[in-house]
């Protein structure tokens, strides 16, 4: 596809800075692009790239728009603009309306005669796949599932019975959604397993990775809210709850009935603790351990930066006498101050 | 489906308090329970909620049952009764009996005919299906798998040649079993793959969650014996060896040819080295690293709750420097109390 | 399979202490073996069961060759040579060549008459496998896959449009390659996706494990050089660059626009944020958090050993109260020497 940069300077609402009429077709960085291709600079650190461009043009701000050697779209948000334009260059593959021959789709199920569903996908009873959604190949939708407009499950989605999506929401392979959450009652030693009623509902406009579990309630639904992003290999649990437009990273996993609010982003390999509530607008960031609530939006951080081995080992060998440093502090200020009290913030 | 509460009482072997005749149909939480759910209290973060609820009857413990407003199921473990509740009000749906047309089954393949085996699975040549199992959609059995009566495999559970899964385990979807261990010989700065001849030896009521992965033996098998629960996303390396009743939280690791004992319980993202060995009731909290073998039952830790990042900041920095902490500390020793022994803790 | 060791010693450059007629016909540990089996002495670990193993042959170094009890494979490196004979003994199973009936293949698709394609996988427009490829059952290749000579996906492997994989690479089931990377501009308190337009580049004899998840680049490509070799449950974000021969064990997390090395080892659980970079040769022991970019090989590590739990409250507690233990000190050192210069390592 071909489009003139006049054309999107209109559609995307950009100031435009050199010739209308120059087409492009393509994206690419400030250092690969070439004279058909669109780049942008949104991130600094990609900066000093962008005297040497030789892209068509290039999507920036105005405060960069005067070192930018190429045409220029100029507007106040470059990343955002960058994503729609290359939406509309690389637009996703569609499979063409209708159901795959080797499907196998319940007589039961109510597919959109707009949808798509790709081979080998398996539609259970009652599920309902709604228009122009896209089912790629080897998808397993069980019974009762409801899928929203526009979703699209980039293949071997499983969801299992009863779990919603909403409108528009992407799923990439290898996501299972609704499996039974890990619920077991002790009983002499032995685990039983409890059976998992509840479902899940995921909202619109949310984005599941590769690989990502997200476990059915344990009574009640587990429940992802419109505009989330979770990244590959995460685990939520039964019961989780995660506010809108909430972004979490890879390999986190999120403990059962715990609530996360609106607007977070929490890093990747963050662990979270169950039945614990995470207030709106909180940022972790990676390999954080959260053992316990956070009531106050901000930055929360928990993880120690690596050193070289040797050294390592005497931090952690200190760090495991620590006790023993402060007993020969207070020795020595019982020494030194025997009168005095210099020992009030100590628990000892 | 629909029973009385007095049935109930007598099937579960609970005193009852209320009208025997009075029927309930589904379970539901205390709070949104209403007079055709039944509800339960094990866990006293939940008692408030008692005194509110609509429930039609409650499965409680005695010391709480004076508070109920409604009717009573009285045990002493009513986690576990409501466990069997639930599996009496919401039985797992099952399958007709036989092979879905769609499946691929070698003709050398054995399937009980009281088993199901879903649409688009694959079962190889010489693989057995015992009694009642549930082979889901898209499951994976390799040649010489051999499943155990009542297994249930969700759907798209994969099991590589050879492997065994005891009766009545319950794999979720996404799981891998049998895969290779990861084994290399190192040869002049290269990777030489070692074949892995072993399999993977599941026992009975084993839980196995959504796209957790265990490897093959080396050589000899990867054991998981009967009763233990695995949660999603826990890699089990090859050789891994795990005692009866044990279970895993999510995003565990373990490495290869480690041993971990009976009735233990290891939390969320805690990582386990190998060649170790873990005792037998051994309790793990979550984001615990594992380096050494743990040879005494009891709970052990390794992990920081988070703090505002700032402070978190000062804290590493403050620890990154605990040396010097120390120095200044046997300086100062030295000034005030030279001839004494004030150091024999220390091992500068 | 049988084969004689003379054979064995000829084929692969060893040593033969004993009678080269003996045949052998598997593998085992050097305490499980009989005298049909070949063993291996690599780890010392295993040495004291030496003198009791009972295997018809074992492979060593010259320096175990007196202590053996048995006939002797005697060579420089005895993993990789056992290696070498366990695939000889044990080698993958092969499926005949040609494409399974349930298969569905693009007609625009180009499948080698000697490679496999099993049963019930899919293979999309333009997609080339080459000769002697093994495609297991259930994979999915999108359009545009292109695949190397000897190539084995084991089965159940995905890999999204445009993906390309090296010969004799293996790939485990349920990896994910080439879904999309996690690229999302904010505009106001939303996320608006970025489409990924890049690819993934996978070198010859690369191991890919199970659930193991590679995305696709942004723009440009995510690179897999040859002979990496990546265990289970990873994850690999968009633009990430490794470099050849590089190991990385289980759950590790590798962020975006990273690059690592030639010849690096990775070990579990390890987090290595985005657009760093680590040179050729590291060593990072497991659950280190990578933060910042390692320029020397070496050997990293920021994990801490766990502690009984009781015990590691009482360090956690003291290390949150560091900050107090440092001005302490400080009093005290301007108490005793209030003229020196003591703190000149101190920044507070």
């Amino acid at each position: 596809m071909s489009v003139s940069i006049g054309e999107l300077a209109v559609r995307f609402g950009c100031e435009l800075r050199g010739d209308p009429r120059l087409t492009v077709e393509r994206v690419a960085t400030l250092s690969s692009a070439d004279a058909r291709a669109v780049a942008f600079l949104a991130n600094p650190r990609y900066r000093a790239q962008l005297a040497a461009t030789r892209a068509g043009v290039v999507v920036l701000d105005a405060a960069s728009a005067a070192a930018c050697p190429a045409a220029a779209l100029i507007c106040a948000n470059p990343h955002a603009t960058f994503a729609r334009i290359c939406a509309l260059l690389h637009p996703e593959p569609l499979g063409p309306s209708g159901i795959h021959p080797s499907a196998v789709v319940s007589p039961d199920a109510r597919v959109d005669p707009s949808a798509h569903v790709g081979p080998l996908s398996v539609i259970g009873a009652g599920a309902v796949v709604a228009a122009r959604a896209y089912i790629g190949p080897q998808c397993l939708l069980e019974s009762g599932v409801l899928i929203g407009e526009d979703v699209r499950l980039v293949g071997r989605v499983t969801l299992c019975r009863g779990v919603q999506i909403g409108a528009r929401t992407v799923v990439q392979p290898g996501a299972v959604i609704g499996g039974d959450g890990f619920g077991f009652a002790q009983e002499q030693g032995r685990w039983l397993k409890v059976p998992q009623t509840g479902a899940v509902r995921i909202g619109a406009d949310v984005e599941i990775g590769a690989n990502t579990a997200i476990d059915r309630g344990a009574i009640e639904d587990t429940v992802i809210e419109e505009g989330v992003k979770l990244d590959n290999l995460i685990q939520i649990a039964h019961n989780v709850h995660i506010g809108a437009h909430t972004a979490l990273a890879a390999c986190v996993g999120v403990s059962g009935s715990t609530r996360i609010g609106r607007r977070c982003m929490i890093g990747g390999q963050v662990g979270i603790g169950g039945h614990l509530t995470i207030c709106d607008e909180v940022i972790i960031t990676g390999c954080t351990m959260v053992s316990h609530s956070i009531t106050r939006p901000g930055v929360y951080s928990g993880g120690i930066p690596y050193e070289q081995a040797q050294r390592w080992r005497r931090l952690v060998a200190r760090f495991k006498r620590i006790e023993s440093l402060a007993e020969r502090l207070r020795a020595l200020e019982r020494r030194v101050a025997p009168a005095q009290d210099l020992e009030e913030e100590d628990d000892d």
